[in-house]
């Protein structure tokens, strides 16, 4: 069949919109109309060549929902006319890491999604002249229509907006699922969330949700604040206004006869590994818990002294919040329809399709929380 | 009272053997006759100058084993007799951090015990010329007696001996605590120790009694291996005779369907800011957890790319092996007395206080494991 997609065909260039060859679902796959798709930072880092391990031609977009059009051969678990959210992290419940039941990082598919293939090593994608275009982080949201393995789809509830309902297959789903999965955050704890982007904002929801007392926001941008304290945020820190940023949030949270201080938790939700240092050195001396949620450019390192750690401070990262995604997202879908989290005020941009660069552009400049492509 | 002590005049200099003054306990203090004390790396960080915040003149020692001569004011939980453990980390069981239960490291003390200092702010030792002596890790083991906190003394049962439970006031509890206080090691697990000194041997043989599968032992020396396979070490890695010691590590732990290895546990007993990073880096994608124990030279940092832990790998560190030396203590030396746990090999030398000096050379020439001062 012919679909409609936005073609990252050079890293740096605006995407192109235009009609490509998507050929049907093989064995274990299926054919997904998206009906929705996020805009999400790591499209633009890959996008913009920043991403060392981006292939182009490419159809970028990770944050989608849609409808299951067809189903290849052995699929058992989804049939059309399903509503379903893509995963860029699977659940195929078999793989040594699913097994484990300690890690979300699901592995049967590692190799071939990260070459930009499906799991027989091919494409699925090809130009109208026959060339091969490669899948991105096993999704391809920003095409009309996408082949995926089931056991990368999450199915999901018929009622909920996909308009909506796409976040959560990146943003919502990584900053609630850092504090609940990853960083398993307790009633009354203290945190600090370094960023108050789209990933920030979601950590700040996710630490109201599990009961935080204290929640201190950490942006350069003063405007930022406003949302953030919508969604929970009772402090916030401008790392420009004050001499010493991790002083300042130690400062913060001395209390009683704790004159030591320290977040119990912190989150990074920058990318910047110098903010993650400051995110572990402002957590608490004997407990706190640090959790990197941003994507750092390619060959930044973290660092601190030990101390820091032998100390008691833990260091830790997540990806996709910890969430197993066939389990998890359908019940964040339920939250968002339950009222328990909210989406809405994140949407700040429909698009079409064909504004689709627009919506980095809004990125860029910082309008924007989240851009959604509807088609 | 006066009593005989090794005492670190200045940074670099050998221990002086002398006689010094010792003023009896004040409230909530105890005098201790030190039967035996071990000498440990720590000791020797601070004689030989390298620790920046060492004091002089001091009397060393940590990791001692002595009874109760006389106790001070309000002193409840002991009576001269008792047989006692010193603790460096005391355990007050009332601050904010005993509070908490997430951590060992209490602060009831910390601020004059790192001033060198008892609680009110003086010392109990001085010279006979009535120059102060600085106390050190607030334990001074290096003198036949000393004077210490209640909440300092971890109270032990009476049939152990000095000359090898002194080795719990540091040595055993750092290693076998980080094994099973900080990582929580599981049975079937698989774990790599860096550095087979006395801590590294106890982090294996606290391995043993986790019951992991596999414990591989790293060392630049190959006649450690010997001694560490006594203790349970199963595979043994030269760094300097592979190409490289992160995928050698990851390479032995692959099985069965899971072709990414890496071990489920880590721990780092060098001190060495580089190993402690090959450490991390050879745990396993998705849920491996390091520990740093060892104690790095002044401003040395560690430094990773953030990618190790958002794809799920812990970076911690652990203070006297996350042991509430109170609570803890007690249960190591009835673990040793029934045979749990070995000590007797480890003890390699035994000296006299006057011959402590020769204790730090077999320590430089890589000859003793641990040697024991006995009063």
């Amino acid at each position: 069949m012919r679909t409609k997609a936005a073609v990252a065909l050079e890293a740096g260039k605006p995407l192109e919109i235009m009609e490509v060859e998507l050929e049907g679902p093989k064995a274990g796959e299926v054919l997904v109309e998206i009906k929705a798709t996020g805009l999400c930072h790591t499209d633009e880092f890959t996008r913009s060549g920043d991403d060392p391990e981006g292939l182009f031609p490419s159809i970028l977009g990770h944050e989608g929902a849609g409808i299951v059009l067809e189903v290849g051969e052995g699929v058992t678990t989804l049939k059309p006319g399903d509503h379903v959210i893509p995963l860029y992290t699977p659940e195929c419940r078999e793989c040594p890491s699913c097994r484990s039941g300690k890690t979300n990082l699901c592995t049967a598919i590692r190799g071939t999604q990260g070459q930009g293939l499906m799991p027989d090593g091919t494409t699925r994608f090809k130009m109208l002249d026959g060339t091969p275009i490669y899948h991105y982080m096993g999704c391809s949201t920003f095409a009309n229509h996408t082949v995926m393995p089931e056991i990368a789809l999450a199915k999901v509830r018929d009622d909920a907006p996909f308009d909506k309902i796409c976040y959560i297959g990146c943003g919502v789903t990584t900053g609630i699922g850092a504090v609940i999965n990853t960083a398993g955050v307790e009633i009354g704890s203290t945190a600090a969330v370094f960023g108050l982007g789209g990933i920030g904002l979601n950590v700040i929801q996710g630490l109201r949700m599990a009961g935080a007392d204290m929640i201190i926001g950490v942006d350069l941008n003063d405007d930022k604040a406003e949302m953030a304290k919508k969604f929970g945020m009772t402090h916030f820190v401008n790392p420009s206004k004050v001499d010493n940023t991790v002083q300042a949030i130690v400062d913060l949270t001395k209390k009683g006869d704790d004159q030591i201080g320290g977040v119990d938790y912190s989150f990074d939700a920058t990318g910047n590994v110098k903010v993650m240092r400051d995110a572990l050195e402002c957590s608490h001396r004997g407990w706190g818990v640090s959790v990197i949620i941003g994507v750092a450019p390619a060959g930044a390192e973290i660092s601190t002294r030990p101390f820091q750690l032998v100390t008691g401070r833990v260091w830790k990262g997540t990806a996709f919040g910890g969430a197993k995604g066939r389990t998890d997202v359908p019940k964040f879908v339920d939250w968002y329809m339950d009222g328990k989290i909210e989406i809405d005020p994140m949407i700040t941009h429909k698009l079409k399709l064909e504004d689709i660069n627009e919506g980095f552009e809004l990125m860029h400049a910082g309008k924007s929380i989240r851009a959604v492509v509807e088609y």
